[in-house]
């Protein structure tokens, strides 16, 4: 089969391990776009796995992860970011040589690290993030419309088989996604700057308001800290997976925060408002961005 | 007149001096209410008031302070904080006796010294910030409803008389915001840790990210920074009013982002995962509080 038989060819089954928010929106992406023929829901608790079912995020469930594996052409691991190494490894062996397996983790260098450490072949496995989420959990709140004009990275590394990393491309394109593929380190600390770093300054500023002042906080406090209703469990193991480049990125926001407070111990009026222009700056640039991409 | 024949009596001419977002905003929400009979705007630029006129946000434009300010029962004061108290100064000597003035500037503190400083007899002063705004700006962007269940701060002086508090407070209330009291430093402690403080780091936290690097920036980063599309000038204002109090805040701050960051260069989960939960649980507080107040 050439390459181009397999970028036309409809997935078939389709299993998502750990159907909360991500998995659950990816399930109900493939279904409503026709993509997969079936999708199975891996996970542990079978009474939320029928749950799923009943709400009809999935086909069905299944507590046996291997067995599950072996019947899928599609595996997406969803499960938080320091158990998707091992649960890449644990799936592989039970895997059809055609099959793919991808994940939704939020760092990447750390399992491509972790499954060489360990000498596994991972040819079919392609590291991936979809750029996309909420401060919501569980598959109650999983949207089909979640990936629409969403960056999706993948991050293969020279192992991965090149047919592997365009099935994955393939998938999330009908998933209305934008792909790009890059290096997982370049991945991990663009991400550090661009989704860690916002959600540790956003939990410090949430954390150093009083509770008797929160009557007082708007619009710009509800945007500003949003992130910080996050899950902390699952954001405890991204910062521990991605911890030197979430530590330079730190660094370097503190160093703009500094020159912005000296501005205003100054009482330098050009500084700050040059300051403040380049934060502007950059987050128009941003908008700008966005609404090309979304057009 | 007893104080409940003025919270009753409708308020006949108001004059908005700056027809911008919130001036303009103020304007669209009594119009439609019918709060006021007459509304003047005041501004330097003729064109732009006539454009206002046009898009039915005032009755009419006046290039005359001291003149408009002599036909008002309301002045509402809605330039940068900066140009506040001296405006407030200009227009008093104008106002007729019963008239009120009040004024939509995000630090308090500052003008009322200014105003004290001069001597100036300011009992019909009435200081006061609506918590409501935009990164946009223009009354292109005015919203007749953006004062709709926002908390109105007043922080009335020893100086200034109980009716002219009572008919902002009732003004404010017609256009549906939730008046609180309070003096003017704890009003401006407050806002700079709850309003001020943010757009601080919000403007770090763009200006930090390197411009090639914004494709990977998604909602996360949307909605930490939205502030830092705020216009210089105006927030330059702000952060050199409110000086002491915003880098006290910003102290606090640096403090919580320090443990933080000492979490993830130590590994240690469980502080990291309890500081985490500790930003997640004020968020959540904030987020039950507005929907029992717009409830």
């Amino acid at each position: 089969m050439n390459p181009a038989d397999h970028q036309n060819e409809s997935i078939g089954c389709l299993a998502i391990c750990g159907v909360g928010l991500i998995g659950g929106s990816i399930a109900r992406a493939a279904r409503s776009r026709g993509v997969v023929s079936e999708v199975i829901g891996i996970g542990k608790n079978q009474a939320r796995l029928q749950k799923a079912v009943e709400q009809g995020v999935i086909d069905r469930g299944s507590t046996e992860p291997e067995s599950a594996a072996a019947q899928a052409d599609l595996i997406i691991i969803c499960t938080p970011v320091d158990l998707i190494a091992s649960q890449v490894a644990q799936m592989l062996p039970h895997m059809r040589d055609s099959a793919t397996i991808t994940d939704a983790g939020s760092v990447k260098g750390e399992i491509v690290r972790e499954l060489q450490a360990e000498g596994i072949d991972a040819s079919q496995y392609v590291p991936g993030h979809p750029l996309a989420g909420s401060d919501k959990t569980g598959f109650e709140f999983a949207d089909p419309d979640l990936f629409e004009k969403a960056t999706i990275v993948l991050t293969p590394t020279a192992e991965t088989a090149d047919i592997h990393t365009r099935r994955v491309r393939t998938f999330w394109q009908a998933l209305g996604g934008n792909v790009l593929t890059m290096q997982p380190e370049e991945h991990d600390s663009v991400l550090a700057m661009t989704s860690h770093l916002p959600h540790l300054v956003a939990a410090a500023l949430a954390a150093a308001v009083q509770e008797d002042h929160l009557r007082l906080a708007s619009s710009g406090f509800r945007d500003s800290t949003r992130i910080a209703a996050g899950d902390p469990e699952l954001w405890t193991s991204i910062f521990r997976q991605n911890a030197a480049a979430t530590l330079a990125a730190a660094r370097e926001f503190q160093e703009k925060l500094t020159h912005l407070i000296t501005a205003i111990e100054q009482d330098n009026a050009d500084e700050l408002k040059a300051l403040l222009a380049e934060g502007k700056c950059r987050r128009d640039a941003w908008r700008e961005q966005r609404l090309r991409l979304e057009s």
